[in-house]
């Protein structure tokens, strides 16, 4: 048994090798990697990924993973979760014929491809045959897995452990009856919160000064946590000792970069804080996307939208920008940082709205795995939920169907967690506050209390536990949705005096 | 025999993703990391090392290169080439029992650790005992690769294939006797050059821009070479379409950011003209370190800091500086980065004075490598040359002997060719400027048929020719130092009015 854990982790060593490695070229290739650099950047990395399939397909390594999963009661902790999210993988894997896997391989880059080209001509008719082929693999997969459950609660599984259909019906219908009045109402009234002054010239210099500030309050250490400038910001890490975040700075937009600096600093503080016990160990990092999610939208909008820390930081942004913010007040500064409006494009839109847009996906999703929906039917289906929904026309399908990348990469079942993430995260403040005063300490810019609490609470397991557990651990409680919705009706309807 | 050449293109295939990821990673490591990630990026580095040593002593890829080897006569040029240049690193690994590499390759961590101490604290003592045992390993491992030659033209080889102690001699007896009077003369007379106009303030952002400016004007196509910013400069490449220039900005200086570039950027020619046939090959890049230094120190010296590119350059330097730069004209620009004065530290010295600096370790290293030089001697013949050659007196062992981190990578023999790169960069140009008005071109700051020329006549063959073979292909005979001798000597005389 010792020499099966010691062989185990000493393949672990080597997948996590090669993982880092991965991580970093992915890391370059968007923050430093000259454009031409991607041809040999793809040759590299298509190497080294065959290297880690074989690894994880070799008989060592299932052999080590089976026997530990006989042996389970033997085992420690950290090596029987290990194994058991390992062997899942493995099983998820191992039932799809290898020829299926290779081919899928293949199609996933020619999806992605013809996505960006359709979305750049706002052609749909250029993705949908690749769309076809995805969908139709990705339900077989699922049916390959787990013949007798519902393909779509199979691939709900794969990013939120546990969650189920049902569940999210229940999520989201209590969303619709309970905010779509509520994000209608604010509509009628959008003209009532002024955000102009957020918008003019704001030079990238000060911006940085600004990012540096923020980090230096929400506790990411520099010296484990660096900041990058990328088109699309986004978090990574090696390692919880190493850890990115990055940024994009738009001169035109004062909360554009901000918001992206908190929103990945709370990713940020989910990997540095998780337990030394698990560096190397593919334990490390978040439970879940759903809990990933959480946190970074817990610090970007329960804590950084908040009245609170809008009266600690406006001072700060406006020493750093003192002409273009002359007259404007902390007061005004919360209100125009959260100001909702029904929009087109998911990752522009406000707290508030921004479920709906989720809403809408989930909806779709969930009929193109059941085969309920013809693709050539998508574009319109999509058009007339924007519309029934946020009430927004869509003009184009490249500001329509075609905006997002995930469904072009194959991941089908991801974006409810962006929703499930934000009714966490409301879900966990409400517990944190029976034991902090969180708005005392949000208005003093003392964040470190909180980040403990939930270090302690979440962020120190890593994938130790489920999603579940961690919810039943952190808030006494199962998930419940409702506190996200007296959150933001709270929030919404004293912001526009409803 | 195809299948031998499948089965060896393979492998390298497979080595180059390696070096790729693993160059990445290093780049990384200087240019983005948070500190803390070390630990990790030198666990991961590792493992990715390992796997690069298996396949490089693999029995499936030594049968395949001696294969080729033993029927060269069947074999293209880049093929041949390759066998012979991978037979070459083989058989130095193999000679050396496996023990004595592994205990070399520990003492090699330790040696660097010891010298960073020492050279932090001025103290040789704490060095010592790790050079005496890095040399005593080098010197074995060259009598067991050739047991009947001269070990330090062994290991010239290594850095510079077919260089040799006599020729050494030949080349710094020359300088010794031709430049070592000018030297002095110029040195009585280091006030008569005003330099002080490159010391004061310059804000990053400018030279930022004045650094794209150079990269533009020297047709460094930012597509494929991207300018990082990190402690110490440096050049490194994945391919020849991905090649990354790094420069460091300090505020107080104008001067030393810009010529980084420049050096660094003649580094990026060399590699961004590799022909494309050697992608991915082990052949691309500079044929020796010799003939890369030549390249660099070409474009920052001979071209970069000559009258007619300084009355090109300056006006749009004094554009990005003018407070800074009021009443100074080209001529003074000129004369200012040209400045030479005999000093302690290689890396900081000037164009005339630099060679010395190399003479210096070069007779050093001939007898340590010759076991005529005790080690606890070292520091006192340092010091003893420095005052003999430059005239300078060093004041301890980090200004003197612990400068530079060479020794403690147990790299003997390298030094020679920074100066050896500066006198074929002098002859190369002799033998352009029989095909080029390469005066008028610079002032024009039309340096694309100067790289035009290089890219013809040295560039694209990468490795597939020795330096030696270069050198007779572009300038019609054998490495000479006169052209090097007249070069300097006609500038120094001029600029200093002697």
């Amino acid at each position: 048994m010792q020499e099966t854990i010691r062989k185990f982790k000493e393949i672990l060593a080597k997948l996590n090798a090669y993982q880092h490695a991965l991580g970093v070229m992915q890391y370059d290739s968007e923050t430093a990697m000259p454009r031409a650099g991607a041809a040999g950047y793809a040759a590299a990395m298509g190497a080294l990924s065959e290297e880690v399939y074989k690894l994880q397909t070799s008989d060592a390594f299932k052999g080590a993973v089976r026997e530990l999963l006989s042996r389970k009661a033997e085992l420690d902790e950290i090596t029987r979760r290990e194994a058991e999210v390992l062997g899942e993988e493995m099983a998820r894997m191992d039932c799809v014929p290898v020829q299926e896997f290779v081919e899928y391989q293949t199609e996933l880059g020619l999806a992605s491809s013809a996505w960006r080209e359709a979305k750049q001509r706002s052609d749909y008719a250029l993705f949908a045959p690749h769309l076809q082929k995805l969908l139709d693999s990705t339900r077989r997969f699922a049916r390959y897995y787990a013949p007798d459950r519902d393909p779509y609660d199979v691939l709900l599984d794969e990013y939120e452990k546990g969650m189920t259909q049902a569940e999210l019906d229940r999520f989201f219908g209590t969303l619709r009856e309970n905010l779509m009045p509520l994000v209608q109402r604010v509509a009628e009234r959008a003209d009532a919160v002024d955000d102009r002054f957020l918008f003019g010239h704001f030079p990238v210099a000060q911006q940085r000064r600004l990012a540096g500030a923020v980090m230096e309050v929400m506790g990411l250490d520099r010296s484990r946590c660096a900041l990058g400038e990328v088109e699309h910001p986004f978090t990574t890490n090696f390692s919880k000792n190493d850890v990115r975040i990055t940024t994009h700075y738009h001169e035109e937009s004062l909360a554009s970069s901000l918001y992206s600096v908190i929103h990945e600093g709370g990713h940020a503080l989910y990997e540095l804080n998780t337990d030394d016990a698990l560096i190397g160990s593919p334990l490390a990092g978040g439970a879940s996307m759903g809990m990933h999610e959480s946190q970074s939208r817990l610090y970007e909008n329960l804590i950084g939208r908040s009245a609170g820390f809008a009266r600690f930081l406006f001072p700060k942004v406006q020493a750093l920008f003192p002409a273009q913010l002359a007259g404007v007040t902390a007061q005004d500064f919360y209100r125009a940082v959260n100001r909702s409006a029904p929009s087109l494009i998911r990752i522009d839109a406000d707290e508030l709205t921004y479920p709906f847009h989720i809403l809408i996906r989930y909806e779709l999703e969930k009929r193109l795995v059941a085969g309920d929906l013809p693709l050539q039917d998508l574009p319109a289906e999509w058009n007339r939920l924007y519309k029934e929904v946020l009430g927004v026309a869509v003009p184009d399908d490249a500001h329509g169907v075609l905006q997002d990348s995930h469904w072009s990469g194959g991941s089908f079942g991801y974006f409810p967690s962006y929703a499930i993430g934000s009714a966490y995260g409301a879900q966990i403040l409400e517990s944190m506050k029976k034991d902090l005063d969180v708005d005392a300490l949000t208005e003093a810019g003392n964040l470190a209390p909180i980040t403990a609490w939930l270090a302690e609470r979440i962020y120190r397991f890593g994938k130790v536990k489920t999603p579940g557990e961690l919810l039943r651990s952190a808030c006494g409680a199962d998930f419940d949705p409702q506190f996200y919705v007296d959150y933001l009706t709270r929030k919404y309807t004293a912001l526009y005096n409803l």
